[in-house]
């Protein structure tokens, strides 16, 4: 296999192989039967030829941070992993049309760097932006918390190139910000989480740096509460509001496990941190200040910290971002990525209180997301004293209550991160059978030989494979 | 047949018919078997299920508005026209998750208005909103004169309900903001111009309704100028600009053709026509002044108009569409929707008004179009007095030329009116092999007897039909 990705490229021995071969939870873990770092597009396409020739399953692999066993083989079925790692330059800046080009294993922060040296935003943001790669956030659709404004990934993508289950280079970019010339294929590689081929260019919209941020914390008696003022925020700040998270205050000691020195800035039992971003001609400060002076007359808001200082606004999503980290630390946790309709929020997060309280007491119950998108990371801490064995067998009877609770709100069990391996199962119970035929048709329509990430979205059985 | 429609569903008379076999501009003239016009979504079915059992081509239809021939079967093959319109219920409005579903055959004009009644804005925004379809807006991906901000109908979708080529329902409405279920199955037949299902029904994105509107009209030298204010203005406002149309002063004579009290604003050769929007606590009326006046200082702008009221925000827009209309009463012209790179516009418009200079003396090169996203209709009006025999002969010519120079510059032969009939040979000669291959792979996949809506986007010979 070294033929087709040059010296460096293949990791075979097992301790090479393992930091490719479990991600940054540290709750799933793989088998392969090789790790290969192809280089350039045409090392990719020998490297998917190669397989396809011996029968091999292909797992692509970005920077394996997106929760889900997208990337990891569980299963172990002697599979080989294409790691993008390597094929990681930044193709083209071009500000004057607001347009970037990178290859797939740029890391997003790189991307976000490299467009704010020239004035310009990728507004993609993730926690795992200094790990995760453009090509993996492609694949999964990945979201985050500026969504809101922006869109997921799929909105801020102008063309891909991606090499097809048979070698084949598809070359989808263009520089246009209009195309209406038939399909639009690049959808149907975004968010398939590499069941359809191996992306390995992204074109990228970027946006006029905003040069003004106004960020605020506030504290509310109620998720209800914090809808309401969501829905008047939007109407207030037309289309400036760029998040809007919610977090109920069980979080902040998490946030305490990374940084014992944070302090929660209220003390009401939901939080809410709030930005606004535009350009320098906006007086986004007055805005805010009016919009939370009426939310706080109406009795909507009970506390409001207004950011005075870039440094005091990182205070506030330092919680945000501590409280995940936080969870981390503490081991092994029920973890979801719901979402249901923005108006149905409240109710989600009181019936799986209720659940969790009533059915598991002991359990810790911890809600925050992205409000504004109706997005809910309702995750679970099991007790501290309970073997982890137990906990995973408890934590998998709670996840599945969880999902029948969105489910019956109509919501999705997949919010942001994707099916993966560890949500197919659920995923596929879930789908009408008419659409399920639909996504077999497609992907035997692009994979006949069913040989792109075996187990990952599809269910094996559904497969020629 | 009347069984699967009901009473009142069938038009077969001639002259019943003859309204459902051209279009507006009454460039197209087809044939058809039968106009069955479902009333229900059952119906739909029915007739799908029935034309599928006879071997019957079918070619959903919506307003018949496309103006390439998407919806009218100009070889007349003998296939049966399913046109929506009675299948046109408002079916919710829920301005709380800023959501409205609606059935296919609803006119766009009348979801706007719905919208607007629940103080949302719906922002598609067409010439021919007054008649087009939801349904055809999504099978054609619409664009339009908003796209700048809120993008192609792509962009404002959350959902379709589609009655694909077996007559099976696949049902996608969630009313969700966020939803990474695997495979986007939406984004398959947004876009699809009916060749691979019939949508039934839309589920919307609505937005806070913008309560203050600032719109110019500004005279220019030239489209460099024009590009150039262009990026100033989208740097300058953030995302708070709604539209930039430029119009070269040659298409004024067009607009007075339909009123002629109409008087350009400006004298100079490029006019740019300028929209921002916000909510009530952004003053827009001040970003606007300061950025024409820095616009004006450095002499980009030569002449510069700010609209003082609705009713002559509304005079600079009936110049924008009454060059449109005026076209059409010239009759047959050169009638083209290309894109470039942003920055290409210029170069884009010089060489098309080159060639038609030199190469056809007498022809009236007309440029005008949505800059902002490199969308240009550059048209071509025969001399007065040529027989159109003659003239669409060498209109067939100048359009391929105009295609060609588009295409040399990476353009496309289609920014947003998609490629319907008048342009599958041009758009499938343009592809790439394995382009090709995916387009037919997913053609297959979805419509393996070839029925709906053949000739249109893919060449005849491509399908199994």
């Amino acid at each position: 296999m070294e033929g087709a990705v040059g010296q460096g490229g293949v990791a075979i021995d097992a301790a090479d192989m393992a930091k490719y071969l479990g991600d940054w939870s540290g709750d799933h873990h793989g088998g392969a039967l090789a790790v290969l770092k192809p280089a350039s597009v045409a090392e990719v396409q020998a490297v998917v030829r190669l397989c396809a020739a011996l029968g091999l399953g292909i797992i692509p692999q970005g920077g394996n941070t997106g929760l889900v066993a997208g990337a990891i083989d569980i299963e172990a079925r002697g599979s080989v992993v294409v790691n993008l790692e390597r094929l990681n330059a930044l193709r083209l800046v071009d500000a004057d049309n607001f347009v970037l080009q990178a290859d797939a294993g740029c890391v997003l922060q790189t991307i976000k760097d490299a467009s704010e040296a020239h004035d310009c935003l990728f507004p993609l943001a993730l926690g795992a932006q200094g790990s995760c790669q453009i090509g993996g956030n492609a694949a999964s659709n990945a979201g985050g918390i500026n969504v809101l404004r922006y869109g997921m990934a799929r909105d801020l993508i102008l063309g891909l190139e991606v090499v097809l289950p048979d070698g084949e280079l598809w070359s989808g970019f263009s520089g246009l910000r209009k195309d209406n010339r038939g399909y639009d294929l690049k959808q149907l590689f975004i968010g398939s989480e590499g069941t359809l081929g191996i992306i390995t260019g992204v074109e990228l919209k970027l946006f006029p740096k905003p040069v003004r941020v106004e960020t605020a914390y506030l504290g509310l008696a109620s998720f209800e509460a914090a809808i309401t003022l969501f829905r008047q925020a939007r109407r207030a700040s037309a289309d400036l509001m760029s998040a809007f998270e919610i977090i109920g205050s069980e979080c902040i000691e998490l946030a305490r496990l990374i940084d014992a020195d944070i302090a929660s800035p209220v003390e009401a039992p939901v939080h809410v941190l709030i930005e606004l971003s535009a350009s320098a001609a906006v007086d986004l400060r007055a805005l805010l200040v009016d919009f939370l002076a009426g939310a706080m007359g109406s009795g909507l808001v009970t506390e409001a910290l207004l950011a005075e200082s870039g440094a005091q606004a990182k205070s506030f999503w330092a919680i945000r971002e501590g409280l995940v980290e936080g969870q981390a630390k503490r081991g092994y946790h029920v973890r979801t990525d719901l979402a249901v309709r923005i108006s149905d929020v409240p109710t989600l997060i009181d019936q799986a209180r209720r659940f969790v309280t009533l059915d598991h007491p002991g359990w810790l119950p911890q809600a925050y997301g992205h409000a504004g998108d109706g997005n809910i990371h309702f995750n679970v801490l099991p007790p501290a004293d309970l073997a982890e064995s137990e906990a995973r067998a408890t934590g998998a009877d709670i996840t599945a209550e969880l999902y029948r609770i969105a489910g019956a709100l109509g919501g999705s069990i997949s919010a942001e991160h994707g099916i993966g391996r560890t949500r197919t199962r659920a995923f596929w119970a879930g789908l009408a059978p008419t659409h399920r035929r639909l996504v077999t048709a497609l992907k035997d329509a692009l994979d006949p030989q069913g040989l792109m990430n075996p187990g990952c979205l599809l269910p094996l059985t559904e497969t020629s494979s």
